[in-house]
């Protein structure tokens, strides 16, 4: 087989890999690719696959040549020069099962342990994992399916033993804007002396995830070993899942969740417990929030995801508690990175000023938290997590976290652009769009600008005047400014009404 | 808003726009872009998408240039140097539609019309057209979706009118290797007088569809207009659907489902019978094979797809008649473009080594159409058929049409590397899988590589000894050679049994 050398070219593909040939190049012509088809790269136990692009200009790839972008070369890991061989790959024979599972049948443990690792591998393309991702979603799976794909992600990786008999982590089902509860639910409990190594992931559609906003505070990427040394040292984290190796696949897998916006059940149960039993979590806390705008609308609908939680979890060995919470609106005041760090640390500083839904709300699931302790007698976990925090031990146990993974020194500054959006009449606030506020947000440049966001400054039940202020919009970037801007001024998200209209408060701890 | 100077960079890459910034580039930090996100380009009224990608070379692209790929250069249409300026685009619309049929609604025909739009106009990228085929693949379509989604498609592209009483028209599902009746169908019925501009895809998962076969002989590439004047002038045509602007949505998704490989009812039926009604067909027949290896495997699946296809022919006011016919293996002898047109030669020049099974079926199909003409009387096509067939008139009349549409000088020669598949064991052939032939026959190179494919020596029913060749590959190139030839020795797609094995014709005129 006919060698090519090997040229990095200076082109950003992002999470693809890109491979440029020559047009003129004889093997190019000889093998009968074509541009966009996938090949394989190959040389001295090095493989890669990539997307090939053909090129026409010599200066950029000469015939005899193989550029690939920079991603692709630093996945391949070896130096200009190098002489390699470049094939036709191997179908992704999974792509079979993928085809299976849209034709109605139900997948098993090696279907989603084959994709998983094709997946890995990268042998899928972007639009291969669409597929994959729509298939799962639209018909759903079957909690036996689930439970497979869950085994499978958490297969698929490195996995941590904490060797403690309890290992303490939450998880929110995401959707509610503002709702960083974790960053004040991880010092609470970590400073009561329970081990809660907490991982995150990004945001996916919304403007904020809890590694996006940890962030702002402190370094998120840390690899497994660094880890496990912090959460020894500290009792807890607030670490970015995504580079320290645990279900990997996920991580990958977003890339393609996000842009396409889709966000399925099967998917996100197990996506978040492969992940937690990656992480070596024994006792985990879920919060599904309800609301007429929240990701679940219905009391049913939030039990029977109870049900399939408790159902892999159970199976996998993971202690598992689901609570049902209020989801009728953003929980706090800032929605995006810099303000939502703003008001965490109102609350752990017991600040008067706080936001009192993001304090009760953090002190409730912390307490139940603290009840899976045994030593701990049940219906008192508030209360505890309550002394923890007024005490100043929480705060404490923020500062050792932060500095323990990194501590960076941020310019804490909202976006500079700003724009307050008024109310359009008089009334009492009895709805506010948790979808429209966070679109409005993303748009303003959350979470990528971490400056970028909305603060509400009423809430549910709030009387407002015409005119009257009720949230501002910060951005970085002239564009983003605009966009989110003339969303805003479409539909704020706001409805304002009777008194009676005000909806009722589903939580049920 | 800043503008960039138009390059026009030579790299190829298919059917996506690609555009390429400097990383310092003042723009694209302002901007707050991100790698492989899409932009809008825009100048002098002229409008592309593109995904971006971030080059640190300048001499690739210097700051305050905007690189484009061949394909998005030629489709902006406007010279190197232009000052163009690029923004976020609007964000697909369409795409919440997509999005509600995943979680399980009814589309409408406004959803389906704005999808087929915003796909026309690029707005898609590949994973959101893989999220779309796959929501629409897997629960389905119903009848009353595929109704709406027929005429979105339709009305997406130009449309003829031939002002006449009968523009006849056939069409075949697929999955059976060597299919090419639409070759002898459309000079026999177009000698008989009978209008039928015939238009086909290109092989989509199959070794060849008819516009890759017919191009080994002439000019598939028909501009509408050219198009029109042949029909005219021949009374017929075989040319390739795609680049004469008829439903071009079609054209575009199946650059996504071919290497996906899915192939779904709605879509199937939505994107056959929308090119039919754009090309003003008013009478089509349709080819519906059944066997254990086709895609339609039973009669009661059989009879439903026809059914689909009546009520929606009926709606958009196509008379349609459906025959199921014998989908048990492939037909003739050929499998691959230059393979194909040897049978199809033989058949139209009356040799009497012309495979049967091919001409047979072809009379069949031809005589059932000229049976939609009222002067011919019930029963009496296949007669008229043969009769046209015999004297050498089907033979002038490809001729013509050939002529017609641009003749070819081809070496008409299969691919020069062979290999012969041998029986493995004693008796009688009673199954060829027609999955594995193509597969087979598509490693081997076809279509691409025209003379790529299979030559069957052996059918149904045939007995063969342990040892004795029942197939030779062709392929032109080595790679293709080696995994074709590997794939076929381990799974030759042949059953040899007992006579009382072989599978009973399911055919039904």
């Amino acid at each position: 087989m006919e060698k090519l050398r090997l040229k990095r070219l200076s082109i950003d593909t992002y999470k693809e890999n890109v491979a440029y040939l020559n047009s003129r190049c004889k093997f190019y012509r000889a093998a009968g690719f074509q541009a966009l088809s996938k090949i394989k790269i190959t040389a001295d136990h090095h493989m890669i696959l990539a997307v090939l692009n053909v090129v026409d200009d010599d200066s950029i790839v000469a015939p005899g040549e193989l550029g690939l972008s920079q991603q692709a070369f630093t996945q391949l890991g070896l130096p200009e020069g190098t002489a390699v061989v470049v094939d036709h790959p191997e179908p992704p024979v999974s792509m079979d099962a993928v085809r299976r599972k849209i034709s109605g049948d139900r997948l098993g443990y090696r279907d989603f342990k084959a994709i998983t690792r094709d997946i890995i591998e990268n042998r899928y393309s972007k639009m291969e994992m669409a597929a994959f991702l729509v298939a799962c979603a639209e018909t759903g799976l079957e909690r036996q399916e689930i439970l497979y794909y869950t085994r499978a992600m958490a297969d698929s990786g490195q996995r941590l033993d904490w060797h403690e008999p309890i290992v303490a982590d939450k998880h929110c089902i995401g959707g509610i804007p503002g709702n960083r509860t974790s960053m004040l639910v991880v010092p609470i409990v970590a400073a009561h002396g329970m081990l809660i190594p907490k991982t995150s992931s990004r945001a996916i559609t919304s403007p904020a995830g809890t590694a996006d906003t940890m962030e702002v505070l402190a370094e998120v990427n840390l690899e497994p070993e660094r880890l496990y040394e912090i959460v020894r040292k500290v009792r807890g984290c607030l670490a970015w899942g995504g580079t320290s190796r645990l279900a990997p696949v996920d991580d990958i897998l977003i890339t393609v969740e996000r842009p396409l916006g889709i966000d399925a059940t099967g998917q996100m149960v197990a996506s978040i417990l492969s992940k937690k039993l990656a992480a070596g979590s024994t006792h985990l806390l879920l919060d599904i929030p309800l609301g007429p705008t929240a990701k679940v609308r219905h009391m049913q609908q939030a039990l029977g995801l109870r049900k399939i939680f408790e159902y892999v979890g159970d199976r996998i060995g993971i202690h598992l508690e689901a609570v049902i919470t209020d989801g009728r609106q953003p929980i706090g005041r800032g929605v995006g990175p810099v303000l939502e760090v703003r008001d965490i640390l109102q609350v752990l500083e017991n600040r008067p000023d706080a936001p009192g839904d993001l304090r009760h709300k953090a002190l409730n699931l912390a307490g139940r938290i603290l009840e899976f302790d045994p030593e701990v007698r049940g219906g008192t976990g508030y209360h505890i997590a309550e002394e923890i925090l007024a005490s100043g031990r929480a705060l404490a146990k923020m500062e050792a976290i932060i500095k323990a993974q990194g501590e960076k020194r941020p310019k804490i500054r909202p976006g500079r652009l700003t724009f307050e959006v008024k109310a359009n009449s008089d009334g009492w606030v009895c709805g506010i769009d948790n979808f429209q506020i966070n679109r409005i947000a993303r748009l303003a440049g959350a979470p990528l600008d971490k400056g970028a966001g909305v603060d509400l400054f009423k809430k549910l039940g709030d009387r407002v005047e015409k005119g009257e202020p009720i949230y501002r919009i910060h951005a970085e970037f002239e564009a983003d400014f605009k966009f989110s801007v003339n969303l805003a001024e479409k539909h704020n998200g706001y409805t304002i009404g009777g008194k009676e209209d005000i909806p009722p408060n589903p939580e049920e701890f």
